[in-house]
C-alpha cells in the first residue's frame, strides 16, 4: 500500500505530489495532456486522488524519462491501457509501437528498401512470426543499411548472434506476466519489461564488453 | 575502392558530396565543427579530398544519425581517432562514454545511491571488470531505480538472464576485430559495433517478444 491508506481512502493533490515525488504543476500537465486520469471532484476547485493515481503517475514517468517517449506517443499508450477489450499481446505490439523509431515514410530510398526485403525474408528464415508493421522490422533494416554504408557487404546473417540472445529473453520475459495477474498488472509489467529491462540489456552489453576487452588485454592497439 | 580512385587521388567538395549523400554545406558544418579533417588546399578557395573524407563522413552520420550523439559527443571520439597512442580498449570507453546516458551529478538522492551500490556489488559478485567510471554502471543503476520506483522490491539479480546474454554475446563481438585489422579499420568496427548492433539488438529483442507472445496465443486478455 504506497499512499499507506487502504484503497478506499483518496488524498488531496497536495499529498498525490509527496507520494510521487512530482511537482503539483507537473500533475496537473499530465492531466492536461491526457496522461492521467482526473480526479474525483469534491469542489469547484479540489479533487481527491487514490492509488490509482499514483500507479500511473509512475508508469508515465517511466515512459517519458527512462524510455524517453514523446507526450503522444506515452498517450498513445495510456489510451490502450483504457481499452479493456484489448489482448495484452496487442497492448504490446502498441508499446513497441510508441516506443519504436518513428521512421519516416515519403521516399524510402533503394538501399533502404532492399534491406527491409532483406530483413522480412530474415525473420521468415528464423521462422519468428511478427506483424509486417511492426517497426522494429524497419529499425533493424535501419541497422543493415547503415553496415552497408559503412562499406561492409552485410547479409542478415550478421544479426544471428543476437537473434539467439533475444530468442533466449522472450520466454524469460514472457513467463514474468503469469496468466492470473490482474489486467492492469500484466499492463503495467509490459511497458516496464520493454523500457526498463532494455535500458538494462543496453548497459550490460556494454559491460560485458568492457570486461572481455579487459581480459584480452588490450591486445590491439 | 568506394570513390573509384586509386588512394593517391583525390577530389573536390562536390563530388565528395554525391559520393556521401551529404549537402556542401553539411560536409563545411562537420569541418567547422572538427567532425572532419580539413582538404588538402589547392587554391584559397578550394581543397581536394579523399577516401579519409568518405570514411570519416560515413563514421560520423552513424554516430549522429543511428547514435544520435550530440556534435560534441562525436567531437570526443573524433579527437580520440586521432589520438594514436591510445590502446584500443580505451577508445572502446571514450565511445562507451559518448554514447552513454548524460546522468547529472549534482545531487543524487538516496535511492540512487543505494541502487548505485547494489549495481557495483552486483558486478563484483559476477566477476566483470569494469572501470569504476563506466557509464554504464549508472545506466543500469537507473534501470534498478525505476523498478523500485514502481513498487518493485528489485535486486540486481533480476538483471541476470541480461547479463548472461551480454556474456554471451561480448566474446563473438570482440572477436570481429582480429588483431592484425588496420588500426583505422579496427577503431570504426568499435564505433560501429557499439552503436549499429544496439539498435539490431534492441529490434531483435521487441521481434522476438511478439513472436513468443503469439506462440503464447495471446492467453493473456
Amino acid at each position: 500500500m504506497i499512499l499507506s491508506t487502504p484503497e478506499d481512502l483518496t488524498v488531496r493533490i497536495s499529498e498525490l505530489s509527496r507520494a510521487s515525488g512530482l511537482p503539483v504543476a507537473t500533475i496537473k500537465y499530465y492531466i492536461r495532456e491526457d496522461l492521467l486520469h482526473a480526479g474525483r471532484a469534491t469542489a469547484p476547485n479540489q479533487a481527491d486522488y487514490d492509488e490509482s493515481h499514483l500507479r500511473r503517475l509512475r508508469l508515465v514517468r517511466v515512459m517519458l524519462e527512462l524510455g524517453e517517449l514523446s507526450v503522444a506517443s506515452a498517450r498513445a499508450v495510456v489510451a490502450a491501457l483504457g481499452d479493456d477489450e484489448l489482448p495484452l499481446h496487442s497492448l504490446l505490439g502498441i508499446a513497441h509501437h510508441a516506443l519504436g523509431p518513428d521512421i519516416k515514410e515519403d521516399a524510402p530510398s533503394d538501399d533502404v528498401r532492399r534491406a527491409r526485403a532483406d530483413v522480412d525474408d530474415y525473420l521468415e528464415r528464423l521462422g519468428w512470426r511478427v506483424s509486417a508493421g511492426a517497426p522494429s522490422r524497419r529499425a533493424l533494416a535501419g541497422a543493415l543499411v547503415a553496415l552497408r554504408r559503412l562499406g561492409r557487404d552485410a547479409d542478415p546473417a550478421v544479426f544471428a548472434p543476437y537473434a539467439r540472445a533475444a530468442d533466449y529473453l522472450a520466454p524469460l520475459e514472457l513467463a514474468t506476466i503469469p496468466p492470473d495477474l490482474p489486467r492492469s498488472d500484466a499492463i503495467e509489467r509490459v511497458i516496464v519489461g520493454t523500457v526498463v529491462f532494455e535500458a538494462a540489456l543496453v548497459a550490460l552489453r556494454r559491460l560485458a564488453q568492457e570486461h572481455h576487452s579487459a581480459r584480452a588485454g588490450n591486445s590491439v592497439t
